[in-house]
């Protein structure tokens, strides 16, 4: 019964609940015995608190009222606040820190009925420092950065949903190395109160789950509607740009033949695939991506710098000092080229409602003293668009292959419905490892 | 002596101390005589410990390296985190809260050696509801709000520079009302990690002082440069639009005729003025910006709304239920309307270096239950563009009059260059009240 219930879906629990055949009490059950077993390996978790999660799930199934999330267990980044477990960045400087209030996407998740189950562990700033997560389809594997914990959390069934951010890729890598399905929201769409900020052009909520219907019905509640009906909506052909974009041959050949795989298959089941030469625009986009981000986490960091030095990682101190010798003009000059790119993709969403383009270079590296590459989502975060990350076949060594499907700006849930077709197409499962 | 301190400038400061004339321990020291003298009735500060101030002040003195603000005692708005006064928001709720850093602005602005000696009065969350704070130039009189306790201790003499924020009018309404000049940001353009969240699409940084050069300084430091020069900037022609914009018939005939008289005065020596009709684009932007701010303000807000209603006032809790009411699709037509002015409004930078237009609708109200009307600036603040308030001429109440300029989206210095010109040209000088 245990890997049932921790193997199930949002969508399914909430519909199980609903009917009265579970209740939010023997869902977290489920899940304590899952983070029991598996967490001390994985380690997702950086604070947690099984009675807490218990004494929420039992006062949910006291609640008469059932929101669209009903006893959901959820686990949450630890650059977001909540008001009852501290809150640290995964840094050394906040160790412990405790919010005076949670994080308005905690908040929102909370009040459609899910339950924060704990926090997960971040890399340092939400930048490139691992912690110590694992991979949970090959625990010698990265679970890929910065929403370790969260990605690893859902992909080992320990939690239902994960509440994650992307400022680089720290949404679509975690969700590609370990074969959950990502979101990452149009930036700005979403209120971040709460949520630590690292490069305020560029900071986007997302989630991770184990169905794209759980995205849409967790997307629902972050936006303060009741239902995904109840956002805006067009219907679609599937007319969808096949994009190798500027670092196609960066990719592994393992990953190319996925994601060339991945378009055959939808091809051969009516979906139009347009192979996309990459927009000259889009080419220098992912150093303007380093440019910009650096700068603004210069100043987004200003006390951690010029205070706690010491308790830096020398990477990120590093970042620190390339934007502070960035100059403004360079700063401008990204940004201009970013504006004029933009403008570009939603001239190529006038023809096409969505593209697809790889989500990593590779499957998750060995190790786990680093999380892997961004190359693959710098351009798109820093166009700040929507995305959803594919989970689709394996390699050799159980890790999973992904691609993603970028929207246009503001077009989140459209994108959103369109992912769950092609998912379903792939029959892409998100099978959880077996204990 | 006292005074004469007091009323001097930042830049005025930073030259006395650098050449030996003063100590930033004697600066200081005569703030503290000038905020033991006023505050007691003018109450801007609501943190304060002089022992602390005197402390940083002589600390300053201490060190060898001189920056651009050495010695410069500023005010910070209670919405601004510190490392060692507490950060309340203007909220019961909050009371007493510690944060464990500086926000950005409050470090870059102290590393430029300005010392950051107390937090000072806003409205709940900066929004509609006042502090105690009255209007230094007639005690009878608002301040105007959210920014209150910032303009009305930079107007009284007891802070050199005043930190502060907006949202709606939050800034340049409070300059108007005390007679200070005022700097609201490009939206985005000045990091706000540290700074409590409103309306993510609107909040701006903003500064408030007695010289637009003491403007120019500090947001050079707040950029992280180190001189003015290092930013981009163009010579201009003083090229001005004057726009009545689609209040002016809600402008008192006193305002009406002050702006006009400053219009009059600005021809005489030189500088060409425009005038232009209300582009049709600008003519909804107030009501745009009422759905916009209310839209996110009710997903920030999402804790203090369902934990804590008691403790809201209830102006604000209206506000979040009128968010909640807000649907998604009016929300995103707002905004879709804001980019379509945006576009109109660049266009007319093409022409014009800068729009010349009212900042209030009055001079500062009687009374301090409310903190007047932000109409003539929801429109600016919605498409984000920099303004800098210009204080010119009093009424029979001795309360000011102002006007704001206008600039393009990110050119905030060639604004503050030629904002220094005009007020140059108008002889604007801030007096502070005689004690």
């Amino acid at each position: 019964m245990s890997s049932n219930i921790c193997s199930m879906t949002a969508t399914q629990i909430v519909a199980q609940i609903s009917s009265g055949k579970l209740t939010a009490e023997a869902v977290m059950a489920d899940h304590l015995i899952r983070i029991e077993a598996r967490d001390s390996v994985v380690k997702s978790f950086i604070d947690f608190d099984p009675d807490r999660s218990m004494t929420l799930a039992r006062a949910a199934d006291r609640r008469p009222k059932k929101g669209i999330l009903h006893g959901v267990p959820f686990a949450v980044k630890d650059i977001i606040d909540t008001v009852d477990l501290p809150t640290s960045w995964g840094s050394l400087i906040y160790k412990g820190f405790q919010a005076p209030r949670n994080a308005s996407c905690v908040e929102m998740l909370s009040r459609a009925g899910a339950i924060p189950m704990g926090k997960t562990v971040t890399t340092e700033f939400a930048y490139f420092s691992p912690g110590p997560t694992r991979n949970p389809h090959n625990l010698a594997h990265t679970p890929g950065g910065s929403s370790s914990g969260s990605a690893a959390a859902v992909a080992d069934g320990m939690a239902v949903l994960g509440l994650g951010s992307q400022t680089a890729a720290s949404l679509t890598r975690p969700a590609a190395y370990c074969g959950v399905f990502g979101y990452k929201a149009s930036q700005g769409s979403i209120d971040l109160q709460g949520v630590m900020g690292l490069s305020a052009s560029m900071d986007s909520l997302g989630l991770l789950a184990r169905s794209v219907d759980d995205l849409i019905l967790a997307r629902a509640a972050l936006c303060g509607t009741n239902l995904p009906s109840e956002l805006p909506f067009r219907s679609y052909p599937q007319n969808i740009a096949f994009l190798k974009g500027p670092h196609w041959h960066e990719a592994s050949q393992q990953m190319q033949d996925s994601i060339l795989e991945a378009g055959e298959m939808l091809a051969s089941v009516g979906v139009k695939l347009t192979d996309l030469e990459c927009p000259t625009e889009f080419t220098q986009l992912s150093e303007c991506h380093k440019i910009v981000m650096a700068f603004e986490v210069a100043r987004a960091r200003q006390f951690e710098f010029h205070n706690h030095p010491e308790k830096l990682s020398g990477a990120f101190y590093n970042l620190i000092e390339t934007g502070l010798a960035t100059s403004r003009r360079d700063y401008e000059a990204a940004l201009a080229e970013r504006d004029f790119a933009e403008k570009v993709l939603a001239g190529l969403f006038l023809a096409y409602d969505a593209i697809m383009t790889p989500a990593a270079p590779s499957s998750a590296p060995a190790g786990i003293e680093a999380t892997g590459d961004p190359l693959f989502s710098r351009l798109w975060t820093l166009m700040r668009v929507p995305t959803v990350t594919i989970p689709f076949g394996s390699d050799d060594a159980n890790l999973p292959f992904a691609f993603q499907l970028v929207g246009g700006f503001g077009a989140d849930q459209n994108l959103l419905t369109l992912s769950r077709d092609i998912a379903n197409h792939l029959q892409t499962h998100c099978e959880i490892p077996e204990l």
